[in-house]
């Protein structure tokens, strides 16, 4: 430091005095902290930062591209550090890891030390503390998961601290799932947000029940309850009391020196609003949100004033003024002993007043939304090879796919509610980690299925082959399996991510069906070629030359589809090499004759009207299950209105939905392993359905897109499935993909609903899928990513695949959600392609399905491809294996969420039960795993169970006991496993319990 | 501290170092200062913070009101040390003292010390250093020097420096008192704006001539020149580099973890910003002014983006950036050793197009210049007095009055370019402290006149009388005069802040014209009673009721007029008595029978046509002068318009000027003291012409307004003063009150001039006055405050009285200037009331008649009132003296200009030479002024000559030697006055010096 020479006879303790701004410490007096007897308005500071919205991650961190929002998170980090500095009974609450991270990394040690000191006396409280706040309605519980992981292991790293309070002030409707997993199972004691339905809140401000115990999950009941803090108003600080640098607030004018003191005037006005919180609130405790979005810009502008409202509001004496953070002010709850209302449920949908149901979100911008799934899907599988390959310290790892998902599970990115110049930079960061998380499978793979025999170090050596795989599979581009080198075959291996053995069907584009397929043990496999249909050739053609920029010059001609059998945890591999005359089935386009056709090689059928082309009845001959059913596809319409339909709100005309047709043409195809109707509904709706030899449920993959706005009507289109059920009003939809919650038309179970949006009002999100009952038969439908559904008539669902809006609808976004691609020469709107999946069961069987295929769409079996001599790839590999005990598989109603190796080289294993409590008679009970074998050939040395985000020891988390309203309604204590002996290192789950373990290996 | 023992084991060195950014110290290398052979861009930082404009000066400083300007200058000094403290290679500029004063008192001891280490290392450099940065075109020379005193001696006190720069970045125009007297005379060695001519600028950037060494008196020619430095641009940074905390900039983003690095991009930004400005630049030397109006809110938004550029910038090489201040500035330009070109005259007036002169603001809120300006001469009085009589340590002092009228000379607030409700501020301090030195003036005034024969301790020791003054005898209202208890007399005391005899008429007013005056011997003095007119009598009605809120029952029947003669630096004292029966002359009524009519009871007499009533002739029987001349009003219309005329600019709509009246009624009153002819010239328009017995000139007093602007017309009232004389485009303004400059129409000395506004681009500003001549003649007119003037045809002279606009004119303050006054019922446009003063001298002659006469317009005789018994009165006062030796007056050409008692005890004399070299055959020669007799009865114990703000002894200006082109012309020496022997006390003072000095006495 020798510029500070230049300061002669420089007193250090002087400056440092001046630095935290001794004379102010003196001069306000801000450390009184909580004051009994009187109302306590405890101002908790914080700025509210988005992880992408109008800007970027990266924009908002450093401030760039402020022409769309003057938000710069370095500033907002910098200034709240060195005001903290100046009096040491300021606070403040920080909750998004990816932007502390990108803070962190570039301080020196000594502000680091500071921080951490700052930390640990409490002055910065990490609140959420995971990599973004997550969205609680598009989100999957495994990217809560995961993201929550992230953030918190930064922390823990750093700071050796744990979150206590969830803040989730900005997502539009909170789960249940958050509310017990996110929230209790993490160790979270509180839970804190701005937004529930208008008419709940006006309610609850009535009831003072805007705080309230919440039991977020009907399995664990109170042993996993939170207590909740919804905001009598927005996240922001009351009317008046905004201090944002340049911002137009009326200070505190307190300075006998200059014209218009205020001070009498400022504390009369911090009264009023006090007592108006008071007023709808328990206890003599209120907080106030000190902050809003990006605010703390020059954080010095609110806490100055904080500083002297504290001072003079307690010298005025009639309500108590504190710094306060989220934890302070639940213990101050805690403490206050008065009972508690009790809140089941959710908060979905959200509205902001009668015209505006954010239910618009669920669907919007569906690509990302399948993208981030697959992704998801894809991490698991990554860094369970990573493992079982062992993590490189150099080269490439999965960080980059988790970081990149973790920010997209941001509550304006996987939601689509972010400007598309922010979504394209979500998209970029996904495919950047994608692309190095291929590199890590292809690598992993490589090394798993080098034989034993030839001695390979996996950490060292090249291995003796190299991977690729297909990102570009969903626009059926694959050049590997489009083109063999003469010679050569393909080998295909196909990893299953699941615990459980698994047979698939294996779709590949080859150029012709002069193919054959063989198995490891080199017999012939038997296959059926499905022709390219026109629309997915034209969707391969503009969008390779969309996102690649080339035009391959050959179209595949044919689907290859074969069945693939995988053990748990393990690949298979097969080989397909051309040969001369036809490889396999080709299969028949079917020119039916009768009125009513039906399709399906194996016991579950499907039939069709010749006439209109319609769905009309779904039979099962193994289950017995016979159920008239109709499927349609409608659009809603939105146009200029008060309140247009955008990318949260979903407000249809008022019109019916459009029948997009009443009649469909229809192309039957069959084969010996599957039959396809293939049907054009309209010009941009191509749906093929599908029902498989040995599945029992159909697979629905459709093409929707562009969709046409030239009319000047916005579109937000849906699939309808009419059974002939009784439904009364009652529907299922799943919570983060996780518990299934009942849904009753029409209806909230926490106030009377005045109904103004007869359909926007009753979609709620789906992540893993919708189901229905009557007495006799359960009608399920799953989805292969967030999207939202609801039931509008008895018998009925719908799902909303696909948006395209012509307005803005005046949340923010400032944007109309209008998705375009452009190849060099046109733009057109965004086409999205997926699947959904239906099964009709004997009513209490159909969770057995829901939960096995809901795995099974999460984590497909993930395919590697290289060209080799077949005979020379088995000479030196191995062709099928399991990383388990061979004799092994998890229960049926279990599943492995996590399998990671940290940095430190310790694994992160999670396992998680797949069903609630009484859910099914026999998986909806304990279930054990050996983690012995699930850990073949390998040695647990130690073995810790942790809180769900591995941030502390699983016997650190303590329990606030709260009085509930009408006390603990006498549930039964939930099923949960009992401790893990370390000896026989059998893990037992109970129903929805998920179990978080380190391992020492 | 207890506080900090929350942080166990704490490193105070290591927090220092934290605060001190230590890490970034080492990260961007921020010192290597100026490297020779490069372009070196001096990077200054500085915020440009008005002393009120949009918002008032204390909510600029606390940030209030910021939904019109988000601003708070607590802010930038708050956050600037902050910065400051984190990276000794950064530096700091700051100018206004009004601000940093409001600031400094609120920091505790510990912040002081490090502000001052700041300003020892030069780290924090203080610019211009006055209370504000004055306005050039509308301040008087003495208030100009006053706020810099104000401001220097707060500096000087403090942190013991004194400012080296001149800063008058923003004012509109440039004045040659500025360069030389508030420039070199102050011991500044530089000044920099931004503002002047577009033409000229455009000349100056081709010609590399916008930094020059400017001479801007001709008396002193090159011993009083300064390094004077017109930005290429606005002082604003270059486009692209303001980093204003939530402004829309590209920040340097050098963090490899982001995306969108732009190192090079930004590098590259900045080096062809540079070459641009190096391409109209002398020298490698380059400034740009990092800052802007109330910028760095957050002071490290701008520092931490310096910081990357200038390490960057310098990594790259190919230009030089380091922290910089226009000192360090100066003295390299200095060291280049280049010749620079020669600047004489000034630079007014200021146009930013061809449509946009500048010179609306000349005259914009006259009622406000006006108030100023008599309060400028009161504030000199006052500080008189308190001196004389003993400053008061506790007590009312002249200090406020002196702050508020250090505020009012702000380039928005005399200028009359602030929002309306700023102004009122303005004029509530002003009045706040007038009424503070009102007591002052009183309580001395009691003090000096108690007969020291009553032993008073004039400190200690209530007075025997207590005095009242009229501070609104401009609109005709003095309760003490209007009403004499019965059995009392008024007592009126004059006093006489010149340093000469003086002999006045004083005009007060009486109910009736039953009173009689006498003088302190006894003797009747001669009286003249003049009726009130319905014009005064409606104008005190309205305004007394609007500003004091009360309604007169008595209206004054007459001005009571008496000539009172009053020694320099001293009093005289007038009794009033009621008498039965007429108290003097009331004046006559002429009914003139010719169409000639003259007026004048002494040797001036002019002569009015009857039939248009208009002013014919004037004649002196004693100068012989005889001029043909006629007087008119007129006004420019100002309509809606692309660039309309407004508080700013004045842009009339093109048509000639509305001749008011043609023919106007003419009223003669005839007395022994004065003829007055009283002329409506439109309703809103009424003019008196007075011709006294003993004065050589005429004095107008008009009252203009309300102007109607319901025509949808701005109005802009000028009169025309057009006398038969061939000037050839010549005329002459002064600068500041003080030099005379040459005026030649439609021509500037520095470019040629394209003609594109022939009115508003041959204004001026006046202060003192404006003249003309031809061989014979010289025709002169003084104002009463600051003011507009032109001259647009030979032979004419108009000055600007008034401005009443209906449009904005698009330069911030965005109001149109419509001054309106309301009573409780009504509101109305502001009427004006105000005089000027006309000599027709021979030609060589006028300018005694201006200086002199300047003289007594600046400094009237300040009238203090009591009710007291004569004889009881008389038994314990002093009724006439002089606080000079009784045989002494100031010569003729020597004006006291301040005479005040410090805090110290110690007293601030300046002493001015009034005229220019060559100015007057007689006086612009050396005067001589014995101070022992100027401070009779005192004994002078030490005497030291300071610089002009008294900050720095004389002999510690150290001047900069600079190559001119042209070198020095040959110009001889100026006559400057030699040291004071300590033991004569001779002052000398050569022609247009201004001497100070500090003196304990």
């Amino acid at each position: 430091m020798p510029e500070l020479l230049k300061f002669p006879n420089f007193s250090w303790v002087s400056l440092v005095c001046v630095l935290l701004s001794c004379e102010l410490i003196s001069g306000y007096e801000t450390g009184g902290g909580i004051v009994e007897g009187k109302l306590n308005v405890h101002l908790v500071p914080h700025s509210h930062d988005d992880v992408g919205w109008l800007k970027t991650v990266d924009q908002y961190f450093i401030g760039s591209n402020n022409s769309i929002q003057g938000a710069c998170v370095e500033n907002v980090l910098d200034s709240v550090v060195m005001s903290l500095l100046r009096n040491p009974n300021r606070k403040f609450i920080f909750a998004e890891m990816a932007f502390f991270r990108r803070w962190w990394l570039i301080q020196g040690t000594e502000i680091k030390t500071v921080v951490k000191k700052l930390v640990a006396t409490g002055q910065l409280e990490f609140v959420n503390g995971g990599w973004c706040m997550h969205d609680e309605a598009a989100t999957h519980y495994i990217d809560m998961i995961d993201q929550t992981t992230l953030g918190h292991a930064l922390i823990k790293s750093n700071f050796n601290v744990t979150p206590r309070a969830g803040w989730q002030i900005d997502p539009f409707g909170h789960s249940a799932v958050q509310a017990y997993l996110l929230g209790a199972e993490l160790g979270f004691d509180s839970l804190h947000f701005a937004r529930i339905d208008y008419q709940d809140r006006a309610k609850r401000k009535v009831d003072k029940s805007l705080e309230v115990i919440w039991r977020g999950s009907k399995t664990f009941g109170e042993s996993s309850q939170i207590f909740t803090n919804a905001f009598p108003r927005h996240y922001s600080a009351p009317d008046g009391f905004n201090f944002e640098v340049s911002g137009d607030f009326e200070p505190v004018q307190d300075n006998p020196l200059l014209f218009d003191r205020n001070v009498e005037k400022r504390v009369n006005d911090f009264i009023d609003a006090a007592l108006t919180q008071a007023n709808v609130t328990r206890t003599n405790h209120i907080m106030w949100t000190m902050g809003d979005d990006f605010e703390y810009q020059y954080a010095e502008s609110w806490f100055k004033e904080m500083d002297k409202l504290i001072h003079y509001v307690n010298k005025d004496g009639r309500v108590n003024a504190l710094y306060s953070t989220p934890s302070i002010y639940t213990d101050a709850k805690l403490a206050s002993n008065v009972s508690w209302p009790l809140k089941t449920n959710d908060y979905f949908p959200y509205a902001d007043s009668g015209d505006s149901y954010w239910t618009g979100y669920f669907t919007s911008r569906p690509a990302l939304k399948g993208y981030i799934r697959s992704l998801s899907g894809y991490y698991l599988a990554a860094r369970q090879l990573e493992y079982l390959a062992g993590r490189q310290t150099k080269g490439p790892n999965t960080f980059s796919l988790g970081d990149a998902l973790g920010i997209a599970q941001h509550h304006d990115a996987v939601t689509g509610t972010a400007k598309q110049h922010t979504t394209n930079d979500y998209e970029k960061r996904l495919a950047i980690g994608a692309h190095e998380a291929e590199a890590v499978v292809s690598l992993a793979l490589s090394h798993l299925t080098t034989s034993k025999s030839s001695n390979v170090n996996c950490t060292t050596t090249t291995p003796a082959s190299t991977f690729i795989q297909c990102p570009l599979l969903n626009i059926s581009f694959c050049p590997p399996t489009e083109s063999i080198p003469s010679g050569k075959s393909l080998v295909v291996v196909a990893y299953n991510p699941l615990g459980w053995n698994r047979t698939d069907v294996i779709r590949i584009p080859v150029k012709d069906a002069n193919v054959i397929v063989q198995d490891n043990e080199g017999k012939t496999v038997e296959t059926q070629f499905v022709e390219f249909d026109t629309v997915t050739r034209n969707l391969r053609s503009f969008y390779t030359e969309a996102y690649l920029g080339i035009s391959p010059n050959e179209v595949p001609k044919y689907w290859l589809l074969f069945q693939a059998s995988v053990p748990p945890l393990g690949w298979n591999t097969y080989f397909i090499t051309e040969s001369t005359g036809k490889g396999g089935y080709i299969s028949t386009v079917d020119t039916p004759q009768d009125e009513s056709i039906e399709i399906g090689p194996g016991s579950l059928k499907m039939s069709f009207s010749l006439q209109s082309g319609q769905l009309k009845r779904i039979t099962n001959s193994k289950t017995g299950v016979d159920l008239p059913i109709q499927q349609s596809y409608l659009w809603y319409g939105s146009e200029a209105d008060i309140q247009p339909s955008g990318a949260y709100i979903f407000h249809p005309n008022g019109s019916p939905p459009v029948i997009v047709s009443r009649s469909v043409p229809i192309k039957v195809i069959r084969g010996p392993l599957v039959d396809e109707v293939h049907q054009q509904f309209n010009p941009w709706i191509y749906q093929v359905t599908r029902v498989y030899k040995d599945k029992e449920h159909a697979e629905f993959g459709f093409i929707i897109g562009p969709i046409p706005i030239d009319d000047g009507v916005g579109k937000e289109v849906v699939t309808r499935i009419t059974a002939d059920m009784a439904t009364n009003k009652v529907f299922y939809t799943d919570s983060n993909g996780r518990d299934f919650l009942k849904r009753v038309r029409d209806y909230r179970e926490d106030w009377p609903l005045q109904v103004t949006q007869p359909v926007a009002g009753n979609y709620y999100p789906l992540n893993l899928g919708i189901f229905t009952s009557d007495n006799k038969t359960e009608l399920s439908v799953l989805v292969d990513r967030a999207t939202g559904g609801a039931s509008i008539k008895d018998g009925q669902m719908e799902i909303m695949f696909h948006r395209r809006m012509l307005y803005d609808d005046g949340r923010g976004v400032g944007e109309a959600l209008d998705e375009t691609v452009c190849n060099k020469t046109t733009c057109q709107g965004l086409a999205v392609r997926g699947n959904y999946y239906m099964s009709a069961n004997a009513v209490g069987s159909g969770s057995r399905w829901r939960r096995t295929t809901g795995q099974e769409i999460y984590s497909p079996l993930l395919l590697a491809f290289a060209h080799e001599k077949q005979e020379d790839y088995k000479a030196s590999h191995s062709m099928r294996s399991t990383t388990m005990d061979p004799n092994y598989m998890l229960p049926p109603n279990v599943a492995l969420i996590t399998l990671q190796e940290l940095e430190d080289g310790s694994v992160l294993l999670r396992l998680a039960h797949l069903y609630e409590a009484g859910e099914d008679v026999d998986f909806s009970t304990l279930a054990k795993i050996e983690l012995k074998k699930l850990f073949a050939a390998k040695r647990i040395k130690m073995i810790q169970e942790t809180s769900l985000s591995a941030n502390q020891d699983k016997s650190a988390i303590k329990k606030m006991i709260w009085n509930v309203v009408g006390g603990s309604r006498g549930e039964l204590a939930p099923v949960r496993g009992g401790p893990v002996d370390p000896l026989s290192l059998v893990v037992e789950l109970g129903p929805m319990e998920i179990r978080t373990f380190i391992l020492q290996i």
